[in-house]
């Protein structure tokens, strides 16, 4: 079994849209502080410290899989688990369950990367730091 | 061959992150303005006119995928290229391409509906409108 | 002495910019959190049930002055104490500090009105429900 | 006279809340994009560009009043009317008109800096650069 990590996010009136339910684009912005929110539970320090350390700058997104199964709207409390459903050479997939008590609002399964900076500013996916997967496992 | 339609969006400085990169939510941000703006072009009325004309009140997603394949800054324009991909009986695949001149930037299929609303405000999917079908293929 | 309500926000990676500090227009969606907060917490039923019972839509801003002294970033908790500095006879002023500990942020004064909504669909000022007023004193 | 630049904005149904209406904290993200627009307009570098030359990493806000006159919603274009009001030692009011057409939708007047970070990486106000000043007005 994978670590798993709760996030709670409460919906707000300006998260809703004119048909008055959650306009998407807000999960993503809570899908993404969820992983962070996961890393910082399991212990990784935060990136402008593995800046420093590791060279890490980020898990930016390579490709990311949602499903929309309830909506939800502004006075809701939603829970986001998080864990990483399974960890490559260069990337790991970061899975996400978005509930309001029982029922399932949304699903996610993300591909990440630990980024670099080369010094032209372009970033690079590093092998992924095997004391950060011990920590998150 | 589907129509495609191209909508043009500046990438400003409060769209991106401290990595000094757009911020990955605020491209669902720029694919649902497409997707709005797509069928407007094709000739389609705002949701508000039809929601009296058709019950439709807007056309909700229930799946996404995307793939992020270069970073994009503030300073950019970004040129999407959104069409549909297939219809089906009471859904359809929206497509987007996102580009900034010859670099493909991301890329997104989405299945969307044509949403009406309950009388206990709860949402569902009518059939595809064959107006709306016509006006878009 | 006014009623006063603390709301509770963190901030995330994505709440700031490439200069790693908040973005200042979020600054502006976790007041108007902790503007709804606020009523809530003294009481006041959501506007989708005001709404019904009183014609109230929302409270829409009329004029807002700020002022930012500190910045703040991604890990940071902000406190927001919210009260009405006055009542008036159409409109009110609620009043903000935005706090990390003992760091003032930001502050805030908003001129607010209680919306009711015309068959045109323009909105106009109600005078202050004199309920929601003792409520929140 | 000082130089106005004017900056369009597309409104769309995501930048709308339940009431059917612009989110307020909306209008401060592009009244930000409309600075930055006016620099640009004006000639000057993009910030990572002065970041290198003068040191000044973006002009942060201090201070902003606004007033709302009218509501805007989706499908309105927006003309944005930007000027520098005042140049004082260490800061400049950047003043914004936002239109829809011959209706004023909301102004804005901002006390901004050009901003320097010290090694602790905080951030301080540069004297105006008489550069920039010249080239804006």
């Amino acid at each position: 079994m994978s670590k798993t990590v709760i996030y709670t996010q409460r919906v707000e009136f300006g998260d809703c849209d004119p048909a008055g339910i959650v306009w998407f684009p807000n999960f993503f912005r809570w899908i993404d502080a969820a992983s962070r929110h996961f890393f910082i539970e399991c212990g990784v320090p935060p990136w402008h410290q593995t800046a420093k350390d590791l060279g890490v700058i980020g898990t930016p997104l390579v490709d990311t899989h949602a499903k929309f199964m309830k909506t939800a709207s502004y006075g809701d409390t939603l829970q986001i688990h998080t864990s990483v459903a399974e960890w490559r050479g260069k990337s790991f997939v970061q899975r996400y369950r978005v509930t309001r008590g029982d029922d399932a609002i949304m699903e996610c399964d993300e591909v990440r990367i630990f980024a670099g900076r080369r010094e032209d500013g372009s970033i690079f996916a590093w092998p992924v730091p095997e004391g950060i997967r011990e920590a998150c496992s």
